[in-house]
């Protein structure tokens, strides 16, 4: 067939299966754990021929990739939402002929044990935890991995430490300057890994996250902000500086407005005490952090605003 | 004016102003607390007159029950949101002739100190705690007090310990009996206090909250369980039970199914292992658990479902 | 059993399955129609046992509930939601002895036909309305009915003859009267059907819902409005004057700001031009308006805040 | 500085006010029109600094880009999003020195008017239309244009007119095939004009929105469709075909799955009559379909599932 002889032709394309909500439970006698994804497949290849003559012959259903993924959480259990999307890739990409890049996406919920009367935990009794969604996303071509991480919805305040002013003015421009205002975004973050290669050594993924998650947060807490710019770049900064399997960073940061509300009208001081938590419109910052020397491959639009 | 001559009049009214975003920081020296409300107002009283002619000498604007919420904030500091309500609460009904009872909603989000370097906690650096949102609800109609406190969207699952058999059966039933089930729910509860008059002691609205929040959480996981509707009663139960400052207890309980997932067509035996988390439909289990002697108070549908 | 001797006693409760999605198409040679419908069940009745025990003897497990709603839609078809509803409560009361009381939910959906390229309607090519979400709830213990029907979401706006003023001030007023500002709102109403009986003539439930909706609409945009309260008045009024089977209706209507942006410090003067639309905080304003004589039964509280 | 001497350094970065809802309304005597859009804009340029230092000398703050769209908005009206974010964009680029690229994206309500009981449309009173939700996306650099429109949450539903057989086949599929199903989605797409330049001819944008989004619909209703890709490439060479202005179209569209409901339990034969319709897992399809020549330049991740 000669693709090329359409006047309009076929770019870019990937199918699949979105959010298979799978939980994975394991059983150390009475003591349980628990594993709960939402795991998307996305596959791309030789696909031209379902998109023009609607011939599915190379077309693996998105019901086999949806069983796929309850399969797997048998055959090879999850030991990490990392791990687990590398056996997926793996095998749809060395499985399929037609297939030549898989890409898994997964949302992670955290759960803790609650705490029984007799000041023990429960050994089977769970509480979502409810904070931030660990994400985690696993491309594979057949010769070479890469592994993005991340998280959203960590929500963080600081009530003070953070200033704005000096910024540039035009006739648009009634903002007055400040030298103690609350601080406060929703961290979306994503940071890439540099294993790539079967040949290397695989990092701790449980590991990597609890200490990247903390280095973000300390950095957020200790950093004296003269901007949501500066701070966001010492998360990034932090995390690379300490995390050697680490090479870039990406966050989107809505800066989540704290107004100081004006009480002089009741007769009343406002000493940095009474905020109104705006909704919109809010500030948004985004920017890559990247390891001297290396090249940025996570996308630059993790929001579609 | 004869309002009865009317062919169409006008019953229960109310009006307000909905969702005030409030955010109180306290400092003590350099350590910081926060107080983080959604606070709703809702004004009753003679307002016949607004409905039928449009005139608005009894309505206080909305505007002005805003600035009052930002103002009290101030003025009266945020204790817990059910002292903060019933300060609101007590002005508006005491303040404007007119207004006759007033009703304050309070969601309430709770946020957790950040672990700085130095393994210590930040002063002024938080982040949002994220799991269930509390509930408090004012009621005062210039005599007599009604608080209503609860909480929404804390996520609980017992891995197993849960059975279902024995149900009534008719042609339409196919569900196969369970003797070892997940058993997941969103709690979404309310709870009444027996405190109503300035006279009483007042409860200590803080220290209630995590007590009933605790018995809630152990009666979950310690009750062996047959139907969700035991494990409910015993949730409230054991609430009444251990807090004599409460009479009344409201549940709506989303089943949250988590079907076990045939593995056999691919020739794997799945051993209580791997679930598929289902959105929808779910089961809808809802119920009031009362002291003995008690009348409930509690509006029967905490769901518009 | 002598219930009275416990110390916690069980109030109302009721049970069933919440969000059953089920699409029905009706082939009329090519020509389709559906009816998309969201369906849940709510039963109630001698249930006491269920939740004291875990004795699940009286209880008709919810998955039958969810096969009964996909079942009578092939019996009986849907030709509306309430009469769907009231196929389903009466079934429920009336096949199980320990069930009193029924209450189907329904939320409705509609879709139109697309235009093809031939100037025609497609016969079995549809998009989603998307405009308002219809409601009805049904409830039937077994005697008598109660249809209460209505609507969420659709969102209005006049841009002129609305005012505000005259109102009462207060030491925390602040507003400034307005004599020509945008009154904008997102109605959601209910409406009680005054049939109740099976001997009574049945409303036709489809005509009655465009006439409600029509009328409400119309009610908005005729009346020059001195509050939204005067508005709203006016929207039920105009429904009860009109249609003679419903009795009452409940609205909870939120007056959704739209500010008049400050261009002065830029020059320009904003003649009733540029709005800033505000999300949080809303004015909150909600009524019942019955026909005289008739005894309210619609729940105070549409929305939970 | 020396930049590049540290250890970690800053890649792509932007930021913004985001999500400015502005509501313009023009009136011609009696009769307003409206324009209500949700506008954020986001900005790139010399900005090393206030991330390494927090020197915000180079940074126009968000608040006055904020306040630039709502002077705008008098300034040069609103007669298009993609003409207002051009007005925009230029704006910017051309006014702040270090800012060297503009993107402002859009959302669009639209809105119609209310019928009056004299059967005419009301002169300013509206009704908000409810359906998709407009998108607009204008990319300046201060020398080349690129206008990126499109749509969400346009959902749509053939009834009948869609197989899906012949497919490749694992130890995981168990899928039966299927020669008449519902095929439903909701639509996702955008769409590159190929004006770039100042010296072009303009589009027009309404026009032009009114005509992609007629095609995309006939598209779906006229292909007997052997899969989505399948439709979906017909959606998009329908618009390059007919859309001489576009050169590129990228969709996601979500498999709204509708289930065939088994009720041979019950007794009854289910002839393309009843479905589930599901939420979770979906089918997720997406790609690019191209004018030949030209190069794609949307990028791939429209959704991040």
């Amino acid at each position: 067939m000669t693709v090329n002889s359409r006047p309009v032709i076929l770019g870019q394309n990937q199918y699949g299966k979105a959010e298979n909500r799978v939980v994975r439970i394991t059983r150390d006698g009475a003591t349980h754990h628990i594993k709960d994804l939402d795991v998307s497949v996305s596959l791309s290849g030789d696909m031209d021929e379902v998109h023009y003559s609607g011939s599915n012959a190379h077309v693996l259903p998105t019901d086999t990739t949806k069983n796929t993924v309850f399969a797997f959480a048998k055959e090879y259990g999850i030991e990490s939402a990392e791990q687990f999307g590398i056996h997926l890739a793996r095998h749809f990409v060395t499985s399929q002929e037609p297939i030549r890049r898989a890409r898994i996406r997964i949302e992670e919920y955290e759960w803790e044990r609650i705490a029984t009367s007799g000041a023990d935990e429960a050994k089977h009794s769970f509480v979502r935890k409810g904070q931030e969604t660990r994400l985690t996303q696993i491309t594979y071509d057949g010769s070479s991995w890469e592994v993005v991480s991340g998280l959203k919805d960590l929500t963080v305040m600081n009530s003070t430490d953070s200033e704005f002013w000096g910024y540039a003015k035009d006739k648009y421009t009634t903002l007055q300057e400040s030298h103690d205002r609350i601080l406060a975004t929703s961290v979306s973050g994503r940071w890439r890994f540099n294993w790539t290669d079967d040949e290397q050594k695989m990092p701790h993924w449980e590991t990597s996250y609890e200490q990247v998650r903390k280095h973000m947060l300390q950095a957020f807490a200790e950093t004296y902000s003269l901007s949501l710019q500066q701070t966001m770049y010492q998360m990034g900064a932090r995390v690379i500086d300490n995390r050697s399997e680490i090479d870039e960073v990406r966050f989107s940061l809505p800066n989540k407005h704290h107004f100081l509300v004006d009480l002089e009208p009741f007769g009343l001081e406002n000493d940095n005490e009474v905020y109104f938590a705006a909704d919109r419109p809010y500030g948004l910052i985004e920017a890559t952090i990247l390891r001297d020397g290396c090249e940025p491959r996570i996308p630059v639009d993790l929001t579609n605003l």
